[in-house]
């Protein structure tokens, strides 16, 4: 016997365990089985826990198959699922591959009629995907795919040998593929999880936002332009602005004016300006809000954004009077969004600035109230009309 | 030859990828090593990135080994590793496993003077461990561990063909555990994820509580009660509250009273009874409440602790007069340790009750005003004196 495709085959199943999407996954194993076994084409028939089905992916080889729409899924009642989801009559399948000629001659034989019907209504489904041979993958108990192999391009019938090393590796696929999907759900609770934190914070600050009644949809605006900064940013200079970093800019300016909750109303609604005391107890809501975040050991970076997003580049901000790049970097982007936002809303006791005449502004101040770079990308973004 | 254990290891390392806890896995290979290779001992050393150093899992086996403190945990410039890690004279060793007698023949021979000291030492590590010989375990190229061999219980040597096929399980090995390994980064980031929506929730949610001065601690109170609450009602009925219940629970009590941002602070901290006008505005709170988070698909259920903790069980609650089991359990709960913290706590016009007054109160209005169930749960463990 000459199964020279046994050795490859076993040690890319091994590699397997590596690739974590099971699309990819399941493409890679269908193209593998084309290319190593020279069969016409190969399809794998994949659970899909969520939708109670099996999906089919295809490889198609070098003659072509045109699968029948409609077939690219199959319900648990489909016939070839069922016959080996329910492994009827296990004596004389013996939970083991379908070959599609030994099915035939089965089928003239004294079989139970349910049996019969599924295996009649199996071997059709067979012929529809021109496969020869359907060799089942198993979890524990679970059907997690099966495999259906078209004809060999030499034309030979495959071997019970070959039948053998391909039911014993379909047991290897299916542990692969359960460890794929486990990882990409596992994958997409993070996305879920992080969402969930996302969504909250968004409302949580909204609500706040709102009880400022000068600065509506302040808060969402500003982290909408700060994260339109970092990625112009992140542009010119990869290596400095990272996933993480982006997270952290994204939650400070979410954030960034938590702290007038700690601020009375009459202050925060005075329909007029402000005086001196009533101007510093405003001034404390970059301190208020690190207060409230200081208990959040993760969010440790995004509360410099909070801290510091009314620190001046020439020195002349507040709560510590920074300078320069002593300023962290995340509030200082957070500061030119913020103040082009601030510049652009109408007050009761002034109109908003236009786009083009805010815009002016942000490059008037850059390098004195602004960090130049950052004033920078932003007129070039305004000039762009991103803005 | 007969390497009987063969079968069994490899059958064994196949299913090994679905354990997706590194340590269960690493005793799990160890165990299976001493139990069908039969030797005295087996052990593990596997690369921890965090700390950039190799910790140590021992299987003892029948003779037992004592591992001299301090070696728990190797070093990078640790000889042995650096044996491996390194590749260090690779036409003499040529990437396969050390036997120590093999080593200590080398060492008299022509070896670069480098090299010969790390073999030396690599050889005295093994002495310490009573190790006859090391089998290195590559993913890729990094060395993820090194599996430690003890003596045969019978005293025969290791064969060169049980070496090769040690190697070549240690390829396998190292790649489930690599797999088991990048799972569990997944699932300490996934819990991070959610401590930190958590953490901020809980921050958000105490500024927001802040601004009613009467109230002060009373969202993390009522928090600590619901979740006592439901931890006794589970283990009277396990089925109806499962993990995904706690967790909504959880985030409801939290955001119970988050509405409140949204009533003027004139009217939250006025300094005596209320009149009907600011009676209605107060009772907007939970509409108000659920139309903050509205917009969050993953809080639908949270939402309703929400939008209906002020129902009663009579039907005489707001916002909508829901009766009995109309009214969702999660807001039934809520409400029960609601009205336990707002009895217990003093207003500037009338003194809180003390605990036991206030767990009579509960026990009177039980089935009017209060889920009869979860009110008499509320009695149960304030009697016991876990409230």
């Amino acid at each position: 016997m000459a199964i020279d495709y046994k050795k490859e085959l076993e040690s890319a199943a091994k590699t397997m365990i590596m690739v974590h999407k099971p699309d990819t996954l399941i493409k890679m194993i269908a193209r593998l089985i084309v290319q190593k076994v020279r069969v016409s084409h190969s399809g794998i028939l994949i659970h899909d826990s969520e939708k109670n089905s099996y999906v089919l992916t295809v490889s198609r080889g070098t003659t072509g198959l045109k699968i029948p729409t409609g077939f690219a899924r199959m319900d648990e009642d489909n016939a070839l699922i069922r016959f080996f989801r329910e492994r009827l009559d296990k004596e004389t399948f013996n939970e083991g591959a379908l070959v599609y000629e030994e099915g035939k001659r089965l089928l003239s034989q004294n079989l139970g009629s349910e049996t019969k019907q599924v295996l009649k209504n199996a071997l059709y489904q067979m012929e529809i995907f021109d496969s020869v041979a359907c060799i089942p993958s198993y979890y524990r108990d679970d059907l997690i795919g099966i495999l259906l192999l078209g004809e060999k391009q030499n034309k030979e019938r495959l071997s019970v040998e070959e039948l053998d090393f391909f039911l014993a590796l379909a047991s290897d696929v299916a542990m692969a593929i359960r460890n794929a999907q486990l990882f990409h759900e596992l994958e997409l609770e993070l996305e879920k999880k992080y969402r969930l934190f996302i969504h909250t914070t968004i409302a949580l600050a909204a609500a706040i936002d709102a009880k400022d009644h000068y600065t509506h949809g302040h808060t969402a605006r500003v982290t909408d332009l700060s994260l339109l900064i970092v990625k112009r940013l992140s542009q010119k200079n990869k290596s400095a602005f990272d996933g993480k970093f982006l997270e952290n800019l994204h939650i400070a300016s979410l954030l960034h004016d938590i702290g007038k909750i700690g601020i009375p109303e009459s202050i925060l609604n005075k329909n007029g300006p402000l005086n001196d005391e009533e101007r510093m107890r405003i001034q404390e809501h970059p301190i208020i809000g690190v207060s409230i975040l200081k208990p959040i050991g993760e969010l440790e970076t995004a509360a410099l954004g909070v801290k510091y997003h009314h620190e001046k580049f020439d020195g002349s901000g507040y709560p510590e009077g920074l300078k320069g790049d002593q300023i962290p970097l995340i509030a200082a982007i957070i500061s030119v969004a913020d103040t082009f936002d601030a510049m652009t809303t109408d007050r009761p006791y002034r109109k908003g600035l236009s786009k083009e005449e805010a815009t002016k502004e942000i490059a008037r101040v850059s390098g004195k109230q602004l960090h130049p770079e950052i004033a920078s990308v932003f007129v070039e973004l305004s000039e762009e009309g991103k803005i």
